[in-house]
C-alpha cells in the first residue's frame, strides 16, 4: 500500500482550521469572510507576527505557541479598551510542523477561542523552507471615540500597572538556561508566565473614560512607559519599589539584585500600563478588587521627557540592558 | 566615528510605513487601529501570506513584491464583490532586506495605495533568520447580503472569466528559464502579468446581483472552477477553445500545444471566474465594454461533479499536471 501523502493545503484547512471558523467565516470556503459590524461600535484591529527561533522556541508545545500568538494580539485589543471578536491567521510552516503539530496548534486555538469568545474568520496556510512564521490579525470593537490611546498622559497622572512585572522575562531566562531556580513550583510559574500570557480584557474594557493613556507591556515596563511619554509629550517616573512582583520574582530578585534590570526592562509581560488622574483612584481600586486583576500605582507623570526609575531613597536606578531604550 | 547602526523596528516603521498610514491607523503609534465601519455596509476581510523562494523570487524587485502582495488580496475582495478600504501588513524580514529594499517595498505600496484607494492600517515588523515572509490582511466593504460567494452556481449557468488566462504561468516559466520566448515585448508582457496582477475591482464590485458564484483564479482555471463546483454541488464544463488568451500566450501555444495544461492549470491569473444565468447576458456584455475588463463566456455549469475541459470536437482534454486537481 502506498504511504499516505502529506495533507495538502485544502485538507489541512478542512481538518484543523475549519472547525475553528465562526460566524462570517463562511466555513473558510470563500475568498474572504464577512463581518457585520456591531451597531454603534468602532472596530479595533491589530496584527502581530512571530517567528520560531526569534519569538518562540521551535520545540515549544504547539498549543502554547498558538495561544500565546492569539493572546498577545488580544492584549493589544485590551490595551485599547476593546472587546475581541474575531481573528485571521496566516501560517507559514516548514515540513517539520506535521499533522501532530497542527492538531496541537489547533487545539490551543480552540481552547482560547472558548476562553476569550473569539472565532477564526479566515487566513492562509503556506509552506516555507524557513522557520515557522505565524501572523495573526485580531479584530475587536469599542464604543465610538472611547478607545484608549497612548497619547493622553498628562503631568500629574498616576502610572498604574496590572498584575505583576518581570515574570515572563525571568521565565524565558529559566527556559533558556540563563537563570537557575531551585523551587520547581516557582520555575513552572515563571515559565508559564512567559508561555501563556493573560490578556487583561476585563480590566482593559473597563478603562475607557478612566485611563488617560494605555498600552500593554511587551517591550518592557520602562520602554513601554517611554512610548506613552514620547507620544504624550511628558516624562515618567517609576518608583522601583512599587513595581508589583510575584513571589517567585521577589525571591529571585532577593537572591540576585542584578535581576532588577531584566524585570523592569525584559518585556513580554502583557500586563496593562496606564495613566489616570487622582479623581479616578476609587474607580480604579474598585476595578482591582477580586475577581479583577490587581492594579498597582507605580509612579507618576511629570513635565519633561524620558523615563526615570527611582530607588527607595529617590535616587536614579541605572538600567543598562539591551532591552532598555533611552528617550 | 562609529558605523551607523541598522535601523531598529521603530525607526523602520517611522521611516517606511508611517507615511503609508491612513485614517484610523493613528500614525502607527498605538497598539491597534480604529475602523469606523461605513454605515449600512458589511465588512469583507481576507489574508494571504507569501514567502521568498516559494511565492516570489528573493531577487524580485521589492516594489513589485509589495504590489503583488497587496493586489492578490485586493483580488480576493474583488471576487466577493467588495470595495477595498484598508490593509494590515506584517513583515518578517532577513538582514538582507536592508533599507534600500524597504524603501523600494514601501514605494510599491505607496503607488498601489493611490491606484486602488486603500491605506495602511497597522501591522508588525519582525526579524527572521529565514526567508522574507509577508502577510497582508485586506479589509473592504459590500452592501449587506450582496457578497458573491462560491456556492451559488446552478446547472444551466454560463461560466465567465475576465481578461486572459495563462499569461502569469507562462511569465513565471519565462522568468525561471523554463520557457524561451524570442519576442522581447511578449516576454516582458508575460513576466509583467506574473509580477503585477490586475485585481478586477471595477468588474467585481459590479457583479453582486449578477454573478451567482465567483472566485478569483489563483490556483489555476480548472482547479478554481472545481472549487466553485465542489461547494455548489454541480459540475463544470470548459470549452478549451473559448478560454481567452493574450496574443503572447496564443503565439506560445501555437508553437508548443503542450503548453495548454500550463495555461489552464498554472494559476496566478487573478482574473475573476464567475457563473451567471442567460438572462444576465446583456448586463455582463455591458460590463465588458471598454473601459471595463473583457469578460468571456468559457463554458457552462451542469448537474454532476468535477470539471471537464473539452476540445473543438467535444472530446475531453486530459490535463495531467501537478497543478491540476481531480475532484
Amino acid at each position: 500500500m502506498p504511504v499516505a501523502p502529506r495533507l495538502g493545503e485544502f485538507e489541512r484547512i478542512a481538518r484543523f482550521f475549519a472547525p475553528l471558523a465562526g460566524p462570517g467565516a463562511l466555513g473558510l470556503l470563500d475568498d474572504a469572510a464577512l463581518i457585520d459590524p456591531p451597531p454603534g461600535r468602532q472596530l479595533v484591529v491589530t496584527a502581530d507576527a512571530i517567528v520560531a527561533g526569534v519569538h518562540f522556541l521551535a520545540a515549544d508545545p504547539p498549543d502554547l505557541v498558538a495561544r500565546k500568538l492569539l493572546r498577545v494580539n488580544l492584549s493589544d485589543l485590551a490595551a485599547m479598551g476593546a472587546m475581541p471578536l474575531y481573528y485571521l491567521l496566516t501560517t507559514s510552516l516548514p515540513e517539520s510542523c506535521d499533522e501532530d503539530w497542527l492538531a496541537s496548534f489547533a487545539a490551543g486555538l480552540a481552547a482560547d477561542q472558548s476562553e476569550f469568545r473569539v472565532s477564526l474568520l479566515g487566513g492562509d496556510s503556506v509552506a516555507t523552507p524557513g522557520p515557522a512564521t505565524l501572523s495573526l490579525t485580531a479584530i475587536g470593537s469599542v464604543a465610538p471615540g472611547r478607545a484608549v490611546r497612548r497619547n493622553g498622559a498628562v503631568a500629574g497622572d498616576t502610572v498604574y500597572v496590572t498584575g505583576t512585572i518581570g515574570d515572563a522575562a525571568l521565565g524565558l531566562a529559566v527556559l533558556t538556561g540563563a537563570l537557575e531556580i531551585a523551587d520547581a513550583g516557582e520555575r513552572d510559574f515563571l515559565a508559564d508566565r512567559y508561555r501563556l500570557p493573560q490578556p487583561r480584557l476585563a480590566t482593559g474594557t473597563a478603562l475607557p473614560g478612566i485611563a488617560h493613556a494605555m498600552q500593554d507591556v511587551s517591550d518592557g515596563l520602562v520602554a513601554d512607559l517611554g512610548h506613552i511619554c514620547a507620544v504624550s509629550g511628558v516624562a515618567g517616573v517609576i518608583e522601583g519599589d512599587a513595581v508589583p512582583l510575584s513571589p517567585a520574582a521577589r525571591h529571585a530578585l532577593d537572591r540576585d539584585p542584578g535581576l532588577l534590570a531584566r524585570i523592569l526592562a525584559g518585556g513580554d509581560d502583557y500586563e496593562l500600563l496606564f495613566t489616570s488622574s487622582g479623581d479616578n483612584a476609587a474607580a480604579i481600586a474598585a476595578l482591582a478588587r477580586p475577581p479583577g486583576s490587581p492594579i498597582t500605582p507605580i509612579g507618576r507623570i511629570v513635565a519633561g521627557s524620558g523615563v526615570r526609575v527611582l530607588d527607595r531613597a529617590g535616587r536614579d536606578i541605572a538600567l543598562a540592558t539591551p532591552g532598555f531604550r533611552h528617550f
